[in-house]
């Protein structure tokens, strides 16, 4: 069944009012009339299958019919801090990453970084990036979209890394070094809902100073293997193996 | 230090002699010169530290000084069998699936796969494909290419997978239904160099009629995890999963 995401503002007490694009996806893309059904999902994570009720061009009314216990997302919130990386592998993370389930992306000003966000372009940037997220979200039925935030700095991500449980560098060099038991030892010891940074580097990888700025902050660098990973692949690998670890080997 | 993949033909008693595309390589994006190093990769997976001696226009003569000890291949050999998907995906599938382990591509002519090959084309798609594999060997410092295979039908498939020791379907309709256990369990099963083969389907997922019919071949579907994964990013999380269940939890 098709999901949609909607805002508090949508949800009223009987019945759930869509509006925006989405309309057109539920009328023109996917064809649907009154009667049929798709599941809504709230910003606090709830879902419904809810039946569409009425259809106009600009708003549908859909009531909803049974509310879902659904498990989606991670037993613990991963945050993806990626490197500002060139071209669209951003986009990719973030699509890649709201599939595997990810909880929060922070586009980070690493040293290293070619891209510069022009500070113009940033909202029209995060709003298609949003757009990314929502839509992979949708796609891989979850039940929530995940965040992402304004480019930070290396000290502004500090800042924001002193509420977490759990602190990561995902660090080439470690994986030339033959690292192998940090990441394994943070997913035992990390409890449900533990909140988990993990910071990627860009296509050149983080600077030494960066590495040891980080670890004074209380980071610790894991290895992903013996093979060097491009940067959005890394990023994946880490989602992936926390998936395995807490959803499939329990 | 940059890799390059050397076949037979190019390994003499006393030096490599680098030929072709990897000349221009070395000489023009590298801009390497007499006494500089590189690591040659052999046809058999071993590979040396060899230092540049003669380079003219189109060979460049190496010496081997160090051969290494490397293990940069999976424990077990993996071997992601793909639904044709459309667009440029399976490239994304070879491309991240060969920095992530994998030993061997097969191409898969499913009953959902929009696109076709043109017989005529195969030849030049493969070249393509070979490329963004080797390339993707050197970048993640692999000691080994994986091969890719010619398109395969259901029944030649099967065929094929009769000399495999473990046997996986990626099935969405598991994923739905919550199944946990079959990945795990297989890979605590699965020894040392076993051929594991991994069937995923195009975007429209596998058939009834597919899944039946490996299933009466040997095949086990296994799950994912809650959240539904596109295609290309189902091979990525098999592979990180064995990554992290043999390389890092070891």
């Amino acid at each position: 069944m098709q999901r949609y995401f909607i805002s508090k503002s949508q949800l009223h007490q009987d019945h759930i009012l869509i509006e925006g694009e989405d309309v057109k996806h539920i009328s023109r893309v996917m064809r649907m009339a009154v009667g049929d059904r798709i599941i809504c999902c709230t910003e606090d994570g709830q879902s419904a299958i809810c039946e569409l009720n009425e259809l106009s061009a600009d708003s549908i009314k859909a009531i909803p019919k049974e509310w879902l216990d659904e498990q989606k997302t991670l037993p613990v919130n991963v945050t993806i801090v990626q490197g500002l990386p060139k071209g669209d592998k951003l986009e990719t993370v973030i699509q890649k990453g709201t599939e595997l389930g990810a909880d929060q992306f922070i586009p980070f000003k690493a040293e290293r970084s070619v891209v510069k966000w022009d500070e113009q372009k940033i909202a029209k940037k995060l709003q298609r990036l949003n757009k990314i997220a929502k839509e992979a979200a949708e796609q891989s039925h979850r039940t929530t979209i995940p965040r992402i935030d304004m480019p930070r700095s290396l000290s502004s991500l500090i800042k924001t890394s002193e509420s977490y449980d759990h602190k990561l560098i995902a660090y080439e060099e470690e994986a030339k070094a033959g690292e192998a038991a940090k990441l394994v030892q943070t997913l035992h010891e990390a409890k449900l809902n533990d909140r988990v940074m993990v910071v990627f580097g860009p296509e050149g990888g983080l600077s030494e100073y960066e590495v040891a700025t980080l670890k004074e902050a209380g980071f610790s660098s894991c290895g992903l293997g013996p093979r060097i990973l491009r940067t959005e692949t890394a990023a994946m690998y880490v989602l992936a193996a926390i998936s395995y670890h807490f959803e499939l080997m329990g």
